[in-house]
């Protein structure tokens, strides 16, 4: 529909849609705003030993950068694209942290790119719009929940159809499995982590496979099919296993569902399976999904991770969220949940009576520019009726006579006078889809 | 001072730069949509071939990607990272032109990559904040003054120090170069328009080596040295050569210039040594640099191009400008233009009393939230001094005290009574300095 597949896995968008993007963008970093994120835009370009050492299959996934001019074997060989806004942060703030005033609080809106297969969902280069606050020594728990808060009042803020953000805590699941005597944790996290794609046949048969006994496997997807509130983590320590860190891991959960519960169409729970694909988290996870459709993949993630940005000197833990925009604009394109009219930011379009009287059409733009209206003048001095044709064409709601200093709305059909220096259009309605 | 100098060429903004870097693209992007410009972003990956076919030496600075799991010599052996933004503009007009409405108007702000050598004003990523027009078929010359005047009306609201913006129309100057007979037009423009760089000596010496005759020399340094308003380019008429095209350019440039006369601290003037280096620009040529550096590269440029997006069937003819927000930034921090303050954008930092009320303080950050008024809450329940100091440090103005209800400016000193659903920051000063 409105996207050019002339690449495929790099999304371009028509202007139609992409009024919607920057609407949708514009709104997150408003929120992120809000909350005192200061905005950062780090370089699109990292040290490939850097984003190697991450991330869970990350190796495959990574652009690599080379200069044309250059013989191979040279020492931008090691350069690659970023895949995630994560630890190109983490990055920045254990380079600057003596420039920096802590706890850091960043918003970053950029793209990142993996070199994976295209599907719905999936793309080669993507805009991710995060908010992340790092601590120095110490972030305390308070601060999982803040973030967890900004992600669902921006998300309410974005009117997007039904969101269930579903939070959990590794501490719990690494705490539940150590309790259960289950040694591989990394694994079993990422098996569980699949229950909605495999079910839970699907994991019982990875688990069973990977040499887990009955009793650890019942253990584990027991655990995994819990979803709750707050008061709800009781079910959690019915189970009767216990851990030091499944303690810890609960009391922070429990911290953060009270800091943020469901408003409007974003629900927010705490949901035993989720445990997130990246190695760095290290609590709190968070994933969220259009709640009317499950199959889909996440539209937002993020979590915990108290070592990625330390190093041998200090430790700098962080959490943060991430918001995926260009998914959201695939889903909402492939559900059809949008049929926008607009192509152009201008709200009026200035008819022009004849060549030689354009610079009155021009004159009047002018005034109403100068007063933050956006405005076009006719492209050509043709009749009316095609000049508003035109208009129309590109979703321009009213049209100005320059002659009689009349406007007319085109949806209303009214027409009235018109003064450039005191018109204003009808209000929008704020909706993300038109 | 405030980049991260930790990958040369990459440059990346403490949190008080950034804040005046997205100040700037905020108001680029405003004053391109009030012209009725549509938001576009194109992918950053193009064919090399598509990137080589087009500007001056542009196979030395293209990265090439590669994925790192992937052979060499596979297919995506031939994407790299665009070098500018009309390229891919051009190549997705071409690609998408039955979905567009022409003449089809879109902003784009985006980065772009060159693998050049990192000086002063030239890096390996920066961000461009580009307007452009296509027309089908054809594209009056009036589009060309419609871009200069949207680039001038931009510039003046981007509050820079002085601006010189220089324009010409490499018809003029072909048309001059064959009405003395000088056969090699391409590397004569790319001599001339080092004028600026290597000088009048220089320019001639070059030239002569290439075996222009005296006579041809004294031309092309004559129009070279010229520079008027719209009346002044009878002194290019009176050097005595004629030429179609000479005549044509003159016509294009004249129309241009009055179109965009000198406003406020941007001076728009008619400059023949312009030519611009890439090789796709047809007609007009802009060039703007700071006034009071001259010795300091262009800020901004653009030009007309004919045939970039064009093909076999139909002709696409462009024009359009391009602003260097990187470029800026770096030349602000060089010359020391700004000494900025606020590292947040909060206005006001909500106290705590201590731990056990910070819902109190919560509570008052969001009802200012809700107003659309960026703020913060204290990190820790310290001495309301210690509090207060941590606000400073982020340059937060305002601090309020949750027991008292009142708030207090740091600037002024005041300290007042204040309800959180209506209270208002006084208003920004509007600066991009601080």
């Amino acid at each position: 529909m409105a996207t050019s597949s002339s690449m495929s896995g790099f999304p371009e968008w028509l202007p139609e849609m992409e009024l919607i993007q920057q609407k949708l963008i514009e709104t997150v970093r408003h929120q992120y705003q809000l909350h005192g994120f200061a905005p950062l835009q780090t370089r699109s370009i990292e040290l490939i030993s850097d984003l190697l050492s991450k991330g869970e299959d990350a190796d495959k996934e990574i652009y690599a950068l080379r200069r044309i001019s250059e013989e191979p074997g040279n020492d931008s060989e090691s350069l690659g694209l970023h895949y995630d806004l994560t630890i190109p942060f983490a990055r920045f703030v254990s380079q600057n942290r003596g420039k920096l005033t802590f706890p850091f609080r960043r918003y970053q809106i950029q793209q990142a790119w993996r070199g994976e297969r295209p599907q719905l969902g999936r793309y080669r280069e993507f805009i991710q719009a995060d908010a992340d606050v790092i601590g120095m020594n110490t972030l305390p728990v308070r601060y999982d929940g803040d973030l967890i808060r900004i992600l669902r009042d921006t998300l309410v803020a974005m009117a997007l159809p039904p969101i269930k953000v579903m939070v959990n805590n590794r501490k719990i699941l690494e705490g539940f499995y150590r309790g259960l005597g289950i040694e591989d944790i990394t694994s079993t996290l990422r098996t569980v982590d699949k229950l909605n794609k495999i079910g839970a046949d699907g994991v019982r048969k990875v688990l069973s496979e990977r040499g887990l006994s009955e009793q650890q496997v019942d253990g584990a997807l027991a655990i995994a099919q819990i979803e709750c509130d707050a008061d709800g983590l009781e079910q959690v320590r019915s189970l009767g296993v216990s851990h030091e860190l499944l303690a810890v891991g609960l009391d922070e959960l429990e911290t953060v569902l009270r800091a943020a519960p469901s408003v409007g169409n974003v629900e927010v729970v705490g949901a035993m399976h989720i445990a997130r694909g990246f190695d760095y988290y290290t609590g709190t996870v968070v994933e969220g999904i259009l709640a009317d459709h499950p199959q889909l993949g996440s539209i937002c993630s993020g979590g915990r991770y108290d070592n990625l940005a330390s190093d041998a000197k200090v430790k700098l833990p962080g959490v943060g969220v991430s918001i995926g925009i260009t998914r959201i604009m695939g889903y909402a394109e492939h559900l059809g949940l949008f049929s926008p009219t607009r192509r152009t930011p201008a709200v009026a379009c200035i008819l022009v009576d004849n060549e030689d009287t354009r610079a009155d059409s021009d004159a009047i733009a002018d005034r109403l520019r100068a007063r933050g209206i956006p405005c076009l003048v006719s492209d050509k001095a043709r009749a009316y009726g095609k000049q508003i044709k035109a208009a129309n064409n590109l979703g321009i709601r009213y049209v100005w006579f320059p002659s009689s200093g009349e406007v007319k709305d085109i949806v209303t059909g009214e027409q009235a006078p018109a003064d450039a220096d005191t018109w204003q259009p009808a209000a929008e309605t704020g909706s993300w889809k038109d």
